[in-house]
């Protein structure tokens, strides 16, 4: 055991090879060699350290956020009289998630009932006679199921009847401006807390050291108040260029977007929230099928004889959508390793590259591959022979086993 | 310094370094090195290249997602009566999200009122007297407070009284068919805009070459109309390997995946959306705890003595989740360099496993290794000695040594 | 065109070129070569393979996450009278969506209806005379739209009168022990079905060895039930490190986070969920505006003249938001190769760390110069002539030619 120990010893631990080097003294090769070296050199820095930040372990954000909507407008709609709409009314779903929507135009059909009503005129719906209409069918574009008459809409059209919740909602006349034409002056607080979990990291959206009383009066600015989390709704139209009296009125959908990519090498205090705003939905006017944003929903009522009336209403507005995102990287040792090892195994290819400027548009180039290569041509040599120095030929296969010596 | 740089240009710039190459003509090596180096070059194109893009750099989709959901049902079921049900009644949440619910069977239990009455009966519920009821005791699983009374649930079994919400909901006598079958035929629209911020690069699922009339009478359809974005329910669950009437009874919830993945280096109008859909929650019977999807809500009213009242539904029913993914990347010389570099380091371990078949397996290795290798013994050489040739030992140690220098 | 074949088989195809080694027998560099070699070939086994696994091919989890609450609670507030608390009423939003609130403490305003009365006095809204109050101003942290008079808000305080939902909601005497305090004792069934698209891998957190007898009964336990997948509220927030009547008074935000990071090379039963809880919202006590959860919401009736009123709720509570992530992998040959290969290619770096140590560091580096390099000096050069072994210096550059040679 002893012996082996010894053996392994002197060959494997006393022994290094290294790989013997031919060193040319050529300007222009000299030259193209640093040149490439220095620009590899310059990518391993800029692009792996600077711009990608290889030396950083990263981890994504995990985020909360609470939102609450504060702000009343006032309406006047005939046949419903004068109304203050506050949270409750306009602020749909109420849960104050990062999605929240925000009434601004609308059509209501109040004191439906379940009952039978002339469907609304269209090519299908219009009739001249009973014959015309098919009990129990239901159009998907229809607004009920046909009882089979045909019956009188105005003086002049008959149309179909269907069971439905009648009177039926005529949503042709939109209000061209919006109802809620206040709503541009609501504002929002937005709470975000996020966490990097990799680096124990937690921070929210309200700053250290922003105090309570300063809270309670500011509003989100760009310039001067770029800590405060709480945002007009105009102000975030606006930042997002678009008009909020017209967004208002057909609806749309708003992008809050929070970065909070940091680099946690720095204090902690760089690491904060940075705003942008962006429309969501397409508002190209033209291929505008259903444009902008709404939906329809009802609040059920009973009667004093214990029927069921509802208010129908569709609503347009704006839906924001608070979207958090963001990466954080921090210094470790082994991603340095790992990378920056990776980045200069490349310098290897730079040998590739100059040996075949070397041996192919060198003047010198033959006297280069004779000193650069022995030959061993195994049909003519015999094992203690020495190694013929064969005449060198410009072979396409030099330059190519050349080439990924590296 | 005149001279100092005159030293660098001598030594740094002007010098180059080349290994010496040992050109052994033996076609076993020759074929296996060629051989290994093709298959790498072609894993470099084939798999860096072509499966993994590595040429490009990516973006992760921004998505927005608006459905409106269009059709009309209608029950008759007993105690309610005629009913005709429209978007505003079965849809939930309204607000048309990206996650939106249809209601296709139920169980309604109107006019309940704060009060008190027996519990469903049940092992820890049924009661002989008082004494087996607890007042103020609230079980977890079951409705209510109970009062500490043992009162009559039918003619035949007694059970504790609870303060709730009476009378209680009887929850086994789920209809088997469901109640809405008719909302197989409902339709709904999906619009969906998507952004890749880094490419700036904007689209959404409602095609340029789409017009609006085209989109009035529209639906999906895999071959005649695939890039319509409205969808029949029934064919969205059917796509799903599903059976919409069954999943209808007990709910359950569908994925609609929408697939943005796109190569921006061809022309923008091949990239596009393509819809799947598949069945999320488990549908397997055995285990099977609470199946399908079902939540409870109520509509609230009051009495003319100013008495709350609801309306209790335990609805069943479909939940659609949209799930919008993709990446797209686009062709950026930063990534090209940087990996087909690193792929291409690779090809130096070629020499590894050439060497080691050089002198290890071929007849003359003795000679291959006695030309490869210069001995430089330190312990019997002096400066200025020349190189001892020393007979070559086939040993471990110079694989190990080959195999890394490449 | 055989003649061509013959050529490129002779020299392309028949040789080999392997660079010549200088072998050093030197303990010292050859213990440095070895440590080093190890170093890596540790890094290559315990970074590559054994943490990031990069053998693998990776995919991230697709989820649906589907819940349900159980549970009754009682609360006895003056005006409101004794009322029992069931799901449909405390549950917000009643979808079982994977967010989900409940309710704990709340304001309640009950019979508000459209009308004016004086707004809440505060710096701004406190009046002398009518002068003080402009007609139709709204200020966004009011409540309503200013009718322009000043009147009585209580005998020695004036304030603006308002168009509002009056009467107004008093939201400062929020209990101080969270009303509905028996939610501590609500359970939550939470339903979540994971895939993994590309290893086609589906599984649900009701593990197929639960049975349907025991789920009935189950309650989350991390030591006795840890596959339960039925949590009581409370053991959630206190595996929080939170106390849940404290978070409930308030409100808060809760996260469920639910790991199924798993390794499929081995049987599939050992994927698993892994729980977890924490609060993602800050309950820290300084610089604490809007501390804690809540929003407003209301239920809206008419009278029998038809004229609409509504309860407000200011709800505080907790919301839970169960968040999936995870990542599997699974061995694939091709990111075997790739990994592994790339981690290799490092290797290559040891020689140059080497070499620089032989050349510089050791006595008789002068001697290891002379047999590494040989010197092709192109000024005094002829072609045919000999290589000249000129002496060596030790020179910067050559190190830096060996740094990059490996």
């Amino acid at each position: 055991q002893g012996g082996r120990l010894h053996w392994l010893e002197d060959h494997c631990l006393l022994e290094y090879g290294t790989v013997k080097i031919i060193v040319i003294r050529n300007k222009a090769v000299g030259s193209v060699f640093r040149l490439i070296q220095f620009l590899i050199i310059l990518y391993v820095i800029g692009y792996v350290c600077v711009v990608r930040k290889s030396y950083q372990v990263k981890d994504s954000v995990i985020s909360t956020v609470t939102t609450k909507v504060k702000g009343t407008g006032f309406t006047n709609i005939s046949g419903l009289g004068a109304h203050v709409w506050d949270v409750a009314d306009y602020n749909i779903p109420p849960e104050g998630e990062s999605s929240f929507f925000v009434l601004t135009n609308m059509i209501i059909t109040p004191n439906q009932m379940q009952s039978s009503c002339p469907e609304l005129p269209d090519q299908s719906t219009i009739c001249m006679s009973d014959s015309d209409c098919t009990e129990g069918s239901s159009d998907v574009r229809g607004n009920g199921i046909q009882t089979g008459l045909c019956v009188n809409y105005s003086e002049t059209v008959k149309t179909c009847e269907v069971l439905s919740w009648c009177p039926l909602e005529i949503d042709t006349d939109l209000p061209e401006n919006p109802l809620l034409a206040a709503a541009e002056n609501f504002t929002v607080l937005i709470k975000n807390t996020v966490t990097y979990p990799k680096f124990n990291f937690h921070k929210r959206n309200i700053l250290p050291d922003v105090n309570s009383s300063y809270l309670k009066q500011c509003e989100f600015n760009r310039i001067t108040d770029p800590h405060c989390p709480i945002f007009r709704l105009k102000d975030m139209v606006a930042e997002a260029e678009e008009d909020f009296q017209t967004m208002a009125t057909r609806g749309g959908v708003l992008g809050i977007l929070i970065d909070w990519s940091c680099d946690l090498d720095f204090p902690e205090h760089y690491c904060g929230p940075k705003y942008s705003f962006c429309r969501m939905d397409n508002k190209n006017p033209e291929n505008n099928v259903a444009p902008g944003y709404n939906f329809r929903f009802a609040k059920y009522y009973k009667t004093t004889d214990d029927v069921e009336t509802r208010t129908l209403i569709k609503s347009y507005g704006i839906r924001f959508d608070v979207i958090v995102f963001g990466t954080a990287g921090k210094f470790n040792i082994v991603p340095t390793i790992v990378n920056v090892g990776a980045a200069l195994t490349i310098l290897g290819l730079v040998n590739a590259v100059c040996d075949w400027f070397l041996l192919k548009c060198t003047k010198r180039k033959e006297l280069y591959q004779k000193h650069k290569f022995d030959y061993l041509d195994e049909t003519n040599l015999k094992d203690g022979e020495s190694v013929s120095e064969l005449p060198v030929y410009l072979l396409y296969q030099i330059n190519v086993t050349k080439m990924y010596h590296g």
